[in-house]
């Protein structure tokens, strides 16, 4: 049954790289007639193609003019050290009232950042779903992506009260529970529950290569891991050119982190070298206590 | 249906330290048919009763002595550091040609101060089943415990090979898989996937507090954690005596180990404060490569 044009949440949406989080997206927009058209912009015309396809866009524009200057809506689904050139490129083409929102790990500075390049006619509200699968790209993408998964909104005092209101319902549609936060706040949270965590999986599995490699051993070490190992480094296993991204944008909070990280370590490997047992219980009964307090 | 003695591996197995590992080993030993007898030792006589109904010993003592001098095999399941000190206090009762065993996550030196404690007319193989469970206690003993698990026999030069032998064949009845290492081999493999990532967990747990007390954002960090972070520090929650006995017991691989980790640590820390785009990468897809190929 056809809609008129005023039951949809959005008229036109355009999503900037139609991946698995974009093409995700694309999916719960027309799956639940938030959008009456989903147009993709990308490099690569098979993807768009596949995109298409699979229903997750109506159809694509190599290059996003055409598209951004008919949207209401305008989702960036790059990498996010590419949106600054991509809203340069575009963003004196955004019409009046136009929503400008993004899927990125990142927020803090870059926001701010984007509110000063986009026309002040239009509204720049971050959100981050924190979903994601092991898998990338569109071929993955699937609308029950973001279903249950927490996603968080960072908009700045600049940022228009019913612009929030449209990206938040749009996400509860998507099945997300939204918080709000403000972008600076949020990569300070997220350096550290998650980014820090990454970090701290991708060094013990060089640690454990620096271990066999200053070794006259031959067995090989990783032939003995047990659910332990595998769990501690899981998230070891990610997109290298993604998590690259995230600790450059995130990297004064980082730098930090990994210092109170190491300083952690060394208190441990100070107990450790005097052997003190009340010590070093109190430290891992603290550490228990903080785990098992985790929601 | 009754069995003539010579139809069991053991004629009577006396399991010290009746928890979690002792039970289960006691449960398999009667389930199958392994040992005509199971005593227990321990000191709390309400565990001890509650192993008894359990089915996994017959009956128990508080001293060992009276056990010991009957017994053909010994079975450690205490705190690894406590063996020294119970085999000094029963040694010379152990029956020429007993088997003393154990199934404690740290060996190395450990097993050359016991063979040296014990009349040279007994034999010790020191044995690892890599199997727990988050709860303690013989109240959560199960004989399925072991199945599908792997178990480090160590034997030395000084071992007899028949003992190593029925200690490799109980084992593989209780459905674990058997790999035989030197003891010190053990400690610097055990110490590089299992307790270096223990140390990993438990600091970074306190690193998340650090950030959190250094802070003077009043949001609660740990209320935003993800599948990354719960994963990566699942083994935090673990026992804290438990843990500072095995990091005390395996001390000089870890001071060893940790310092490797931090020098990871500051290598990731260079490269970000260098903004080293094709270094960052280049870390992380080494990192990946590593994990995917945990088996």
């Amino acid at each position: 049954m056809a809609r008129s044009s005023s039951e949809y949440l959005f008229q036109q949406v355009t999503i900037i790289g139609v991946g698995l989080l974009g093409g995700s997206l694309g999916l719960v927009l027309k799956e639940q007639g938030l959008a009456k058209t989903v147009v993709g912009i990308g490099r690569r015309q098979p993807n768009l193609e596949l995109a298409v396809q699979l229903g997750a866009i109506d159809r694509f524009y190599s290059e996003p003019q055409e598209a951004i200057r008919d949207s209401d809506f305008i989702v960036l689904a790059t990498p996010v050290d590419t949106y600054v050139s991509h809203v340069q490129q575009w963003g004196q083409h955004v019409p009046s009232g136009t929503i400008v929102s993004d899927v990125g790990s990142v927020k803090g500075r870059l926001v701010f950042d984007l509110e000063a390049i986009l026309p002040t006619t239009a509204s720049f509200v971050g959100a981050h779903p924190i979903a994601g699968k092991e898998k990338s790209g569109v071929a993955h993408a699937t609308s029950r992506l973001f279903d249950g998964a927490r996603c968080i909104v960072t908009p700045t005092s600049r940022t228009n009260l019913e612009a929030i209101s449209k990206v938040r319902g749009l996400w509860e549609k998507a099945g997300s529970e939204v918080l709000s936060m403000d972008p600076m706040v949020h990569d300070w949270v997220l350096g550290a529950v998650s980014h820090l965590p990454h970090i701290a999986a991708f060094s013990l599995m060089h640690a454990l290569k620096d271990v066999q490699d200053t070794s006259s051993e031959t067995l090989h070490l990783l032939d003995f891991s047990g659910g332990g190992l595998r769990d501690t480094t899981r998230i070891a296993a990610s997109s290298p050119e993604m998590w690259r991204d995230i600790c450059l944008a995130n990297r004064e909070n980082l730098l930090k982190m990994v210092d109170q990280y190491i300083g952690q370590l060394q208190a441990f490997k100070q107990l450790l070298k005097n052997q003190d047992r009340a010590g070093l219980v109190k430290n891992i009964e603290q550490a228990k206590v903080l785990r098992e307090g985790l929601t």
